[in-house]
C-alpha cells in the first residue's frame, strides 16, 4: 500500500518549509526512505527539509495535529533500519541543517547543526589543530544528528569513548514540540536530571537534535601498530591485561577465517602465518617499541608479533581488518554487532566456534564488541535464537554499537527485563505521549 | 515538631532488617538526619541499615504502603542537603552494604556495593596496580553510591571527568520498588535508553542504587606541578589554551585574596610575589618541563611560572589551595559553586571584583568550576539573586559539582527553562510516581 499526503497536509508543509524542502516523488522517498539495513520497503509520504529549529518545532506541533508520525533522518548509514520509513511517515531530513555555528578552541568545543557530516566535523577540528575522535567506515556521509541519536562507536571507542563520551550540548525539540536546550556545555554541570544523556543513543524516539555542542580532543600522537598472533584462545583475556602496559588506541580481533577473508581481498595479500586469533592493536609509538612490547608479552603464549615498520605496512594490517565485511558481502552472512565483558571472550569465542564452525568473528575486541558473521545461516530465525541465548548465556548485549532500531526491536522486547522495557516505554510517553517520533523503533 | 514512627512500622522494620539495623535514638536521628549542608536541624523518624537489595527492595514497599518518605544516605558529606531528613523520613544508610564483589583487572572494573568509603575504592585499585580517579576533600569518608547520586567532581575532573564517567553499571529499586539493573558493565551497549545515565546525578530522588560498577584507570604517570602567576585578568583564556599544548591533570585557579587566605594558614608561608590569579596545573612531568613551559607560555603575559623542583614543593603549592576553605570559615562566607565557558571567565571575574570587593574566588578553572566565597554579605538573598544573574548574564550553571539537593532547588526552578523543569518532574513521575524518595529535594 502506497500511503499519501492529503492536500491540505503538503500545502501546509510547504507553506512552512517552501516548494523546495518539500519532496513526494517515487524517487526521493525510496532514497530517503531508508538506510543500510538490508531487505527494506520504503514508504514514505514525504521528505521534508527544515532549515531550523523553529521549522523542526513547527512541524512536530503539525505532525501532532494530524497524528503523522515523523521519522528523523540523517546520513542514513545506520544498520538496524533507525532511520527506515516504511508506513507513511514524513521523513525529516536535517541535511540543510549543515552549518558549523562555532569553534571555541579554549573550551574545544564545536557547536554545530545535526546535518553536519562527521568526516567536515573531523576536518574542521583539524583546520583548529584539534581532534574529533569518533572514527568509523561511515564517517564520509553520516550525519552528526545521527551519530548522536545512535550513540556512534567505531575504532577509537578504547580511548575517547563513544559518540555520547564526546556530546557536551544539546538542543532537542521533544515529541511533543516542547524544546529542552541543554546546551551549557560545561564539563561540570550538576543542575538537575541528565537529560542530554538521555537523547543520546534514543533513536530519534524522544526527540530531534537540532543543535550540538562537541568535544574535541588533542591530536594524537604518532602511534604505532602491532598486529599479536594467537592460538591459545583461552590466553586472550591475560595477553589483553598485558597489554595494558600501553595506552591503546585501538584493539581489534579478526579470528582465522576473518583474517582471510580481509587478506583474500587484497591486491597483495599479506604473507602471515596462520594464527586463531590476530589482534590489531594501536598505541602511542614512544611507549609501544618491540623492546616495551616483547617485554609486555614475555609471559604471553603469543605466537608471533608484528610491529609494523612504516605507515605503509600500518595501513596494510589495517586494509585486511577494514576488508572484512565487503569481503563476506556475497556470502551474505547473517550479521551479530554483540558485546561481552573480557573475561567471557575464550568462552564465547569457544562456542561461537562449536556452534558455526564457518562463522567469522572479528570486531573491536578492546570494548568487548564483536561483530559475528555467520555464513550459511539457513534458517536465519534459528540462528537469531541461538546468538540470543549466547548472549543471555554470557550477559552480553544485543547490540553493542548498532543498535536496536527496527531490526532488532522485537529482540529487544524478548531479552531485556520487564522493569527496564516498562521504564523505557514510560520514559517514550514523557517526551513524545502521542508517538510521534519514529514509531516502531527502539521501545 | 517531631515525628514519630508508629508501633506497628517500628515493628514491622525490626522484622525485615533486624533491631540492630533499625535507629530511633535521638543522637542516630541528629547523625544519621543531616550532611555537611550548615544549619539542617533534622527530624528523621528512624535510621535503617539494610544488608541487601532484598532488603531495601522491602523497604521501597513497605514505605509506599505507609506513603512514608526515605531520604537514602551515603556518607553525608554532601554541600546542599541532598541527604537532609528534616520532616519524618526514614533514612537509610547504605554503610552495612559496604562490601567489595569483584575487581576484573582485564576489564579494569570494580563491582561493588553503595556503602564502600571513596578512599577504600581508591586503595583496592590501586592494590591492583591501577586507579581510581575521583579525588576530592571528602574521599575519606564519602560513600561510593553518594558520589554516584550526586555525580562526585573533584580536582581531576579535567583529567578523567566526573563520577558519571567512572560508572560502568548499576542496579538501582527505584521510587516504586522496581529493580532497574543495569549491569552488564561493557563499553559499548546501544540496547536502549540510557537509564544508567539518568540515575547518575539524579541526588537520590529517582532509585537507590544497591549494585555499582566502576571503572578503573591505569596509574596516572608522574606528574609535574606548576604555578602560574597572572595579572592581566583577560588573558585567561589564551593562557589556558597555551597550557593544552600538555595534558593537564588538573588546573585550580585562585584569586589574589584566596592565595592570601590560603598562605596565612602555612606554618610556613610561601614567599611568592603578588598576582591577580595564581594557576595551580598538573600535567605529565615527562612532557612539562621548564622548557617546555616557557616554549608554551613564551607569548602570553604571565608574570612569573614556579615549577615544583620536588614533591615537597608541589605539596605546599597544593596546600595553600587546600587551606583556603577551612581558612575562610570563621568568615561564614556566602558560598557558590557556579560554572562558566572558559571564554566567559574574565568577564565574570571582572564582575564578581566589582560586585564584591571582598570576594574570593578559587576553584577547578580547568573545568569552568569556580567556588565564589562572599565574605561581609549582609544580605543573602540579595546577594543569591546577584550570583544567579551573573550565572544568568554569562550563560552558566548553579552548581557545578555540589547538586541541587535542599539548598538550591528553589534557585533550580527559578533558572531553568519551564520545558526543562517540567520534564524532570516527568521523569521523577515515571520512578517514584508516590514521591517517596528524597521528597523536596532536586526537582
Amino acid at each position: 500500500m502506497t500511503h499519501m499526503l492529503a492536500d491540505y497536509q503538503l500545502d501546509a508543509l510547504i507553506a512552512l518549509l517552501g516548494k523546495d524542502a518539500v519532496r513526494t516523488d517515487s524517487h526521493s522517498r525510496h532514497t530517503y526512505g531508508r538506510d543500510w539495513m538490508p531487505v527494506i520497503e520504503p514508504d514514505p509520504v514525504a521528505i521534508v527539509f527544515p532549515r531550523n529549529a523553529e521549522q523542526v518545532q513547527a512541524l512536530l506541533q503539525r505532525a501532532n495535529e494530524w497524528h503523522c508520525p515523523l521519522v528523523p533522518s540523517g546520513g542514513r548509514t545506520g544498520l538496524a533500519g533507525g532511520a527506515a520509513a516504511l508506513h507513511g511517515e514524513i521523513v525529516v531530513s536535517f541535511e540543510k541543517m549543515n552549518r558549523i555555528i562555532e569553534v571555541d578552541a579554549t573550551e574545544r568545543l564545536i557547536l554545530c547543526e545535526p546535518g553536519v557530516i562527521t568526516a567536515q566535523l573531523q576536518q574542521t577540528a583539524r583546520e583548529h589543530g584539534l581532534y574529533y575522535p569518533v572514527e568509523f567506515a561511515a564517517d564520509g556521509s553520516s550525519q552528526i544528528g545521527g551519530n548522536i541519536a545512535t550513540n556512534a562507536g567505531g575504532v577509537r571507542v578504547l580511548r575517547y569513548g563513544m559518540t555520547r563520551a564526546q556530546v557536551a550540548g544539546l538542543n532537542v525539540i521533544t515529541g511533543h514540540g516542547a524544546t529542552i536546550a541543554e546546551m551549557r556545555c560545561l564539563r561540570k554541570d550538576n543542575a538537575g536530571y541528565a537529560l542530554r544523556e538521555l537523547f543520546v543513543g534514543s533513536e530519534g524516539t524522544l526527540g530531534m537534535i537540532v543543535l550540538a555542542g562537541l568535544r574535541l580532543q588533542s591530536t594524537p600522537p604518532a602511534l604505532a601498530t602491532a598486529l599479536l598472533l594467537l592460538d591459545d584462545v583461552t590466553a586472550l583475556p591475560a595477553v589483553m591485561q598485558a597489554m595494558q602496559a600501553f595506552e591503546l588506541h585501538a584493539c581489534e580481533l579478526m579470528d582465522a577465517r576473518a583474517w582471510q577473508w580481509g587478506n583474500a581481498e587484497q591486491s597483495a595479500p599479506l604473507d602471515v602465518p596462520p594464527a586463531a586469533l590476530y589482534l590489531l592493536m594501536e598505541a602511542p609509538a614512544e611507549s609501544m617499541s618491540a623492546e616495551a612490547l616483547a617485554r609486555a608479552l614475555q609471559h604471553q603464549p603469543v605466537s608471533d608479533v608484528l610491529l609494523a615498520q612504516s605507515a605503509t605496512q600500518a595501513e596494510r594490517f589495517w586494509a585486511v581488518r577494514e576488508s572484512i565485511t565487503a569481503a563476506l558481502k556475497p556470502q551474505q552472512p547473517f550479521k551479530c554487532d554483540i558485546g561481552f565483558r573480557l573475561a567471557c571472550m575464550p568462552a564465547v569465542l569457544a562456542r561461537m566456534g562449536q556452534q558455526w564452525p564457518d562463522a567469522v568473528v572479528f570486531g573491536h575486541l578492546g570494548d568487548g564488541n564483536l561483530h559475528l558473521n555467520i555464513v550459511n545461516s539457513d534458517d536465519h530465525a534459528i540462528t537469531q535464537a541461538k546468538v540470543w541465548q549466547l548472549v543471555k548465556d554470557y550477559n552480553g548485549t544485543i547490540t553493542a554499537e548498532h543498535g536496536v532500531g527496527l531490526l532488532r526491536r522485537d529482540s529487544l522486547q524478548s531479552m531485556e527485563a520487564k522493569a527496564r522495557l516498562q521504564a523505557m516505554q514510560n520514559l517514550k510517553r514523557v517526551f513524545d505521549p502521542n508517538g510521534i517520533l519514529n514509531p516502531g523503533k527502539l521501545c
